[in-house]
């Protein structure tokens, strides 16, 4: 059985998101149609290894900041460029929208890499923004994406509302 | 003196965005470098003219609904695609973000388009998501893209806190 | 053994094009580098899986039409994205040649996609148009098609008479 | 006034195609937004200044040939690449239809260039091809073409039949 | 009259590097088809205008090092994104090749944006490489150059030897 | 074990390259995450099979040349375009630089390819490029990349002195 390399796009500033992310993460793993060892995690890949939301002091000199910003931003994009699908953990109608997720899902649209857009099933019937509604190659729930099958990432029209 | 054609990138969800977006605007018909009309701003692209946040019955049909979606969205790609710059009036550090915004700033960067994110004056201190600050071309307050020559959008590095 | 997964471009306007779809898709279906499963066939991926030839009616409304429209594109375009290489089935020579189909190849060729324009046998020594003929990774008969190793498309130039 | 650089795509295989391709390029001659000294017209751009439908027996001799093929094409990719719009001649219901054009049609809409497919008056309620019809940026009459604002070539729905 | 915004690639390893860099930047400023003022010339576009050359022990850091690789890097890839064309000082047949210039001649290419390689009247006869020489869009001495119109690249076939 | 198809660019012009080329391509037919098989070298692919270096006399006639020029290197595309990853069998700090090769690194970054450059042991420390340093994904030893998993290619930040 053949298998994809993910994006594994997240978003950790609340607990929502934080509870979401882990949800998908874990239908990952189990989808037999994912490379997981192959998939990247923007998590385990921060420059040096260092998480400044942790370390916050890394950033105060003026090198080190540019040096982290410069390659962490890199490392990223070397993992949407490994990849052969985006798949993005997201929790819509929330305050704590993550728009460094909305800057990927926009790159790998314009570079022509299939896209899913996981929402939480709770969530399957809030209003979406429209560029992140229509840019995905499928806006699925997390239910629908249990076992979705990964090499066949074809356009699924969205019927709900969009603002 | 040449110009640009602008794709006006902008949020209207709150009192604030609204008026940055003002601002922004305003700084572009004043700027020389800027091809104002025939720059493209969303607002005045939607399908049918029909603006649902004022309209939003024109969605509750399925097929209105789906050809609005596909039609407006597409409306901005070929905004994006006919311009040669985008300015993305951006607030950071507020609640009521905008990931449609973001996903067009990932479009374009991987287009190969430059970008400009534009922050209000008192904003320019607020750490930013790593992927907007590190996407765009430039990241300037309002007070330095007033006048800036738009013809010549190089590399700016960010060099303010990221998150 | 690796597969790819085949972006399956076809007409069906005419008799012999819809024999020599067959013919192709017959030759994928057994061909040990075709990954069949997760290939994309236009015609099992329009809009709410109306056919518009069999349900003209269907276009009458305005919003359906749309939404009909955009939406089948957008599908195909997808087919394109998810797939690793394309399969053309081309009758040269004749007049119902379908223009729809290189649209497709123009778009995979530009996207960077490797592409096969595959000819009934006993069309090999007709003429071909040159933006076919040179934009194709390979033009192959029928016949030369058959267990093609489809994971190693490399540039065949093309060596008979253009138009 | 600014002014775009055009890649005039055009057929020349019947009488039809050659009356409209004629007419295309005195309406973009005569548009005051168009650079037509420095646009692309293909047949001014053959390998050596060689038209192989006039001199036939130089595609006799194998390496004359491939010469002639393979630098006719890249000629025209160049145009493409050098072009802000493009502009296709496109005759729709007929016989002798053009996918050379269709082709050129699909790499530029991939490359993310403007593009607008001009139909003769008489023909503006033909059905067109949904990969051309959705895939332009615009589909428009004669008519409509004359004295049209080529700096800013936005989408225009299809609101016509498609087969 | 219209001009076009130039990415200026040269090599300073050696003297007739140097010279030559001199010489095409000399034809670029008195071209009236260029816009001087808005093309990009990479020695000005430094990290915090440091010349490592000069500077050597600004490197000593690693993370001032990490700081002018990534953005030193990325000034320069800005500068190809806001350019209409290429033009590349280069000197065949020598032995301090420049491949950094190389690489940009390739990251254009690939982009579709045009470019043209001027080598030094005298060398108009060296062999050349073949990626080079045929990914250009045009290969041509410094007197060609001259007065050349670059709003209007259009490929020329290479025909001296390669290698 | 899911495997890569690899553009297995090299050099040949001194006898250090030539062994160094050796060296690369036995690691990669050794490493279990390289389709090897499937994999380009450009050697193997020129216009007939035709090695220029030992015929020369085939470049001699006008059209043989045009034909060999264009053919071999849209071969070389094709194998960019047909691959996974790139690895670059690269010998800094001396004469005899490939900026075939450097073009080839350029094209495949700019397509979102991930790439390798691939160094001698001996070598580790030289300084190298900036363009090339900075634009592959990663550069490596020889030993580094023996036994290096191909399919996750993610960026590592170059920490030696460029120029």
């Amino acid at each position: 059985m053949s298998k994809v390399k993910v994006y594994c796009a997240c978003s950790w500033f609340d607990q929502e998101q934080t509870k979401h992310m882990k949800n998908v993460y874990k239908a990952l793993k189990e989808n037999k149609t994912c490379d997981w060892d192959n998939s990247y995690r923007p998590l385990d890949h921060q420059y040096k290894g260092i998480a400044v939301d942790e370390n916050p002091e890394f950033l105060d000199d003026e090198y080190q900041r540019a040096a982290w910003i410069a390659n962490t931003y890199k490392n990223d994009i070397s993992g949407i460029i490994n990849s052969n699908v985006g798949v993005f953990a997201y929790v819509p109608g929330q305050e704590t929208i993550d728009d460094g997720m909305a800057f990927e899902l926009g790159y790998m649209t314009a570079m022509g890499k299939p896209t899913i857009v996981v929402i939480p099933d709770d969530k399957g019937q809030e209003p979406m923004n429209l560029m992140i509604a229509e840019g995905a190659t499928q806006v699925v729930t997390l239910s629908e994406f249990h076992n979705m099958d990964l090499t066949k990432v074809f356009n699924k029209p969205f019927d709900k509302v969009v603002f």
